[in-house]
């Protein structure tokens, strides 16, 4: 998606000029593993002209793997964001309908081959929930990775100004989970998307008590019993400058938890969900049983997002190891 | 229409922002008619989200009446433009399907209301180009602005990537002009919309023969009797950089000449017919027989157009005089 | 006037660009009603040249009728601002003499037919500072809006760099407070104009004891016995970037407190009073005798415009309700 | 002066910035000869303020002495400036009245001191036109300048605007320039200012005969014998983008005439006579009797000068002789 | 290399940021092949540092493969370039002692790996002028290329200003010619490498006599019998602004002469040499036998450059072949 | 030195362009002490190109003398500079190398003539550290200081990435700290350079104990009985957008101690221990044997130091005045 957003604190009424990025759910998350050395494939549809050439090129400069994008469609999906700050949120507003990606459809792409030596797949609930092409287009590509035994990974992600071609997120998100491994979502998407409500939640208070949301996870589980991990993100938002960060992993039996962050002066916390998905699957590959290093990893990497510009996460390994080891004093590295 | 833009010289895949303006057609000449201190409404439909809001007051800003501008529908119509320079063009990527005005409606508009108290109505062939909506909505504004006893002027303003949906220009274009007063184009609207060829046109070469197109209007006005002009606007392409311009105007009897404008180091092109348009307006309001002075104005000021950025011609009737008068020295006004 | 202000967080020395806003205190007012929806007409003097275009198309573009604004005098007032932050605070340089306002002179406004289906006029103890002439002016205005039967409404807004004309505040804001139904003040306001002291205000702590206020206001109704209503903002100035605000509102019988909102990472303060006095005029004219109710609008709205560049408060009602009505979370609004 | 001017091509309507930068007059003459070497002075009056901090500094950082820089005074004179281009003319308007300087008085510079070891006096035609303070302060420093042996020079320099304080030019400047050595005008000057006029003088056509102007400088040392030199300098407006340059010089006996220069794709033209009148003072400096050479360097850098955004002239020695030489190829120079 | 240019025209001491590209010699061929479709590998090193990163990734946005690119050494080498127009031109201050490349060493890359089903390698005369290492690596690398039957070009480039480590520039590019099938230069490379003099350029005229070059080729191909073709890139430097852009291209037997090219508001003229390179490479790869169209594709390509910001030829083979085409009216495309 | 940093809170491969800044250990002490009204001269070695002018120019506009400056040598030092916010740190890549004065030999300068009429000599552990060459020249003019009787004074300034050329720290700086009368540094110059260790310095706690820091300052003297004072600067890192500040200074008798200033949003950390140097050299001038006024001069300096943009601290006596008096309400100055 092209991201267009007035500098600065300015409203989009102020605005002269946007600021250009280009980003969205899944891309975010492939851009982020490749930074932190994984090799990886973006998989869309972007329009052949040359803001579906400018979108590639962003996405390839990082290091994706862009040969498997298909080019066509009418036009490239559009999203203006207002950044916020203090008491006044940011705004954002989507402009994708009929977007080259929402028009693809099911035999497109040759997922037999896209998955040769792959081994994980990851999507986003947003991905499905923008048509019903990509509803199906997505069970098709869940079925192939289940067949050739990739890890799948799918992050809820509930938005509800989509979901509007007539389905219920259920529906189609029940079709989905059942061929993933780990299911990723914030505080609200199990509620929104299968009805599990995690009791007491006050997202506006700041204060979280990760223990009750085990009772999501199993809930979950229960539902899903192909999940083999659920892992939850926990925003407390104070305000549009000062958000907590924290997560919990649950892998059927322990609910590991990560420290909570304190960000104060955020950046930019568009795509944080996303930067949590690929620290965990970077953590998972590589921490492998050690699951409480995999989260903590997810979370420190996903802690950093929230300072910088952009929907990608721009950190290194080095980095995210920093913050995981404690030191989130920011001084300067000379 | 949202325009976005790399700044300067910037290709698209270069581009980190975009400056942003709002314009588009009738928009264009509206501004340009409330600059030279006419009243004017501009009738449109917008979004009724923050994206909306900021083109209305865009457009409210340069003194253009927006009471009767309809909110409602998906999206504000987009086009993204690459400012070209010396043997490289400018490019233009239009994103318009779905805007809210594509799906405005017949009986949308209270015509009767609108009208009121107005003397004149313009529209562009832009508009009903763009859905069939647009083609009935622009029948019925017509029908009722004749009824009323409106001037209807048509910019002719062919676009051959529009006009999708099915019927030919020439089909639906003849069925609006029947209804106007005044006819304007550049060298190529006539041939492409109604298929009369001027002899010889070489829009490459910088060379005019501006009576060879006395055919072209006799020809339009054959087919077209209610027509009481006919102007059509000559640009010379020199490079990106540097065109020429100049414009004719036939009253059915006499070719009124403007004199031939030399642009070097032009600024922004884009709206230069749209305010060759309102000149026009303004003239045949202004000098009212004086048909070579009412030509003179229009052509003054769509030269200036040139030297400003973005599509809206923001000069006052006191420039466009200076020109008129034969200053194009732009020495320092102190 | 015009704004012109560094960049971020640049120094005056440093500047080699000025970000360009129009604004000053009548015309945040205005701005900041015509975005609640109320028609409003912004009364002042702008030189006849492309500044004063300028200034008038920035106010115009908010939707507020500017048809009633005199053309004419030397320059358009400037004030220079240097935006701080953290333990430096912004710094303001003021060259307005000789604006065109302030060689306006009695008899130039047509009072009557400005007022004519008007129902509230405010303005600000700034204009009357400036000159005698404006002080003689708006006392010509709130005479002739008291006969006429508006409600009135004054910010007291004492600075003491201005009323260098030979009279002192007290002598002449006493004149036009005498025609006033509301009074607006911060917490120095009524001690600078009219000696009034509320005991032991330490503004630099960030500790606020508003019930000592309803000493202010009952002293002030006590000369005022016209007034219908007093308000003071309570600002608590932690630093640049840190402020508490808050306000009280007495309507002769009982002190209406509104919530303390706790602003950190603000963006741009100036304006921050005008935005209350719109608030609480909306409140007021909304909420009639609910003053709780309008109290509170007023603070929140001014709260958000704390988070807004420039002077103007570029909110709608549904965010100041929002805010009101508790949520300062800053969450993402998609 | 502080000079605003709307970033690019933007007309004053549409700027959201203004570039800022500080110039004027003998400040563009001091700095141009700081620039090549010469130790140089600028006497001016500025503001205690941080704008007038600012102002110093600017100057300063060309190596210009600002030690005998007076403050005191309510304001910096500003000018605002729209860049035009093509057939579109830059536009300035002038904020200057009431500035530091314009309030100087008689006896406030300490000219004996000031003058010490100096060589040269400088002063431009629009000093003594904004103020009866100024024109006084400009004989003051003529007569202690005359007096102690300095060679004076005068720009003539005439602006229809100022001169509004109830003198003619003739009546001030005839005082004036009896005590100089060099006179220096464009193509009008003398005729604003003296009423001496070159026969068929059309500069808007871009062809000069600088023979002509041998009959103006005769005229002007026939009144003012005292007169030395007499430098004219030759403008050719073809467009705002595009000018012919050239100049001549006058011993009393011999028409010097330098080579013209076709400037297309000006950046910056204001600021041009400033640069010829430093240049011409280096070059009689340094060429001493070859005043060929003198008239040669000064032509080539201020044509130079066209090349470069802002008022100063901000090229070495090096740079014009390269110039007078005769490469305007404009060639890398790695 | 990382470029830094002070924005628009302004000079260095005025600037306060500097626009970041990364661009150099071989880069700019490599992109610009990319750019047309070639699948291409850019070898050099850069240092492990943020800053490397940032080249690298700059440079593979375009799609050039950066795999065998080594990391290490001390730093990136930077040129500052100050943009000329008019008659002031551009300058280039170089700051690249000691960079990653110039330390590389013999034995660092592993050509035979590099070129496998590799078709092409093209180096310029830049880089075995910055150090006797970078010489020797050459020598490495055109070895190894012909020993693989690689065509070989080579782009003379001469620079004054490096070949400061005690050999000559003949001396050393002799060696590596003689391992060349294609040599390229401008008008002077010849000369100043290799002695062979056109008679009687004047590269300030803006008038070329291509012929004369026929002589610069034969003796090229006399010294060097291995060299199956010789083209020469002609530029007439009327001004920063403006040039003219021609070529020539020699098969020993043949002179083919490409169209000359009229560059009025040029926008970037830094790599207009290495984007001729691609063009040739890509022209000779695609028409084969047909030199001459080789050779126009080359011209145009290049022709295009100096419209582009920045070193890289950011244009498609479409657009090269409109101009190639004879279109260089600069009409917007819609 | 040149500091290229990306705008905003940009990584180094998201810009597309670097602020640009002059500055550097000494500079920023000198630049300091001139905006205090303390003349001043700057010693170093700038490259004779026009980016040594460009740092010159930067460096003098803010009233240092730049007069003794030598010119000459291959470049200027670079530092490239990421502004980190909330948990991520700033980084800083430094490119000095071969800069000019890294090449400066002893004998190049001629301190007797530098140092006539001059009280105070200050320099940084930072120019020994690059080069023996530098250390020498160091030791060369604290010598001739001595001889002349200045007060010298010696920021330690531990950079633990320079000391290359072979020898220790210890080692160098102990030769040069006898000449000294005033020691300053921070937390951890003492230990890295002298071994003095303070115990249980936790840095990133926010939590400082000052006391502990007086083993620091007797253990200092003891090996440095030369010492007349010895401050230290003590930072707690909160995270890179809030930081306490404070410091202490002992006399060989007492430890004076600041107050500890909470800088919440801070704007630019970089420069701070300069800023501290030059507020400790002012107020020991200033403030003479009152040294609990000196020490709390150099404090508040410095805390305000951390909201100015750049290397130096653009801030006025006045303004230090009111920080020190207890004002870090940061409320707007009009």
């Amino acid at each position: 998606m092209l991201r267009l957003a007035p500098p600065g604190f300015q409203r989009f009424v102020q605005a002269r000029s946007f600021d250009v990025i280009y980003g969205g759910g899944e891309a975010n998350v492939a851009v982020s593993l490749a930074n932190f050395g994984i090799p990886v494939d973006f998989i869309t549809r972007l329009p052949a002209n040359d803001v579906g050439d400018a979108c590639l090129q962003f996405i390839r400069q990082y290091g994706v793997n862009v040969d498997h994008i298909m080019r066509g469609g009418e036009r490239l999906g559009i999203y203006f964001l207002e950044m916020g700050a203090s008491t006044r949120g940011s705004k954002v507003i989507y402009d994708r309908a009929n977007s080259a990606i929402s028009t693809a459809k099911v035999g497109m792409f040759d997922w037999e081959t896209i998955f040769n030596d792959v081994k994980w797949f990851h999507f986003t609930g947003i991905t499905p929930a923008i048509s019903q092409n990509l509803a199906d287009l997505c069970l098709e590509a869940v079925k192939v990775a289940k067949k050739k035994n990739l890890t799948i990974s799918a992050d809820l992600n509930y938005r509800s100004k989509l979901w509007k071609y007539g389905k219920k997120p259920s529906e189609i998100m029940s079709e989905l989970v059942k061929y993933c491994d780990v299911a990723i979502g914030n505080e609200e998407d199990a509620e929104k998307v299968f009805g599990i409500k995690a009791p007491e939640t006050d997202v506006t208070s700041g204060k979280l008590d990760p223990e009750k949301y085990k009772h999501v996870c199993e809930n979950l589980m229960k539902i899903f019993p192909n999940l083999k991990k659920v892992a939850i993100t926990l925003r407390g938002s104070l305000s549009a400058s000062h958000n907590t960060w924290s997560a919990v992993l649950y892998d059927g039996n322990k609910l590991y938890m990560a420290p909570q962050y304190d960000i104060t002066h955020m950046v930019d916390r568009v795509g944080g969900g996303d930067s949590f998905c690929a620290g965990l699957i970077y953590g998972l590959l590589t921490y492998k049983d050690d699951y409480q290093s995999a989260l903590n990893f997810a979370t420190a990497a996903s802690c950093l997002k929230h300072t910088i510009i952009g929907d990608f996460n721009l950190v290194s390994v080095e980095e995210v190891l920093s913050i995981m080891g404690g030191d989130t004093s920011g001084r300067v590295s000379r």
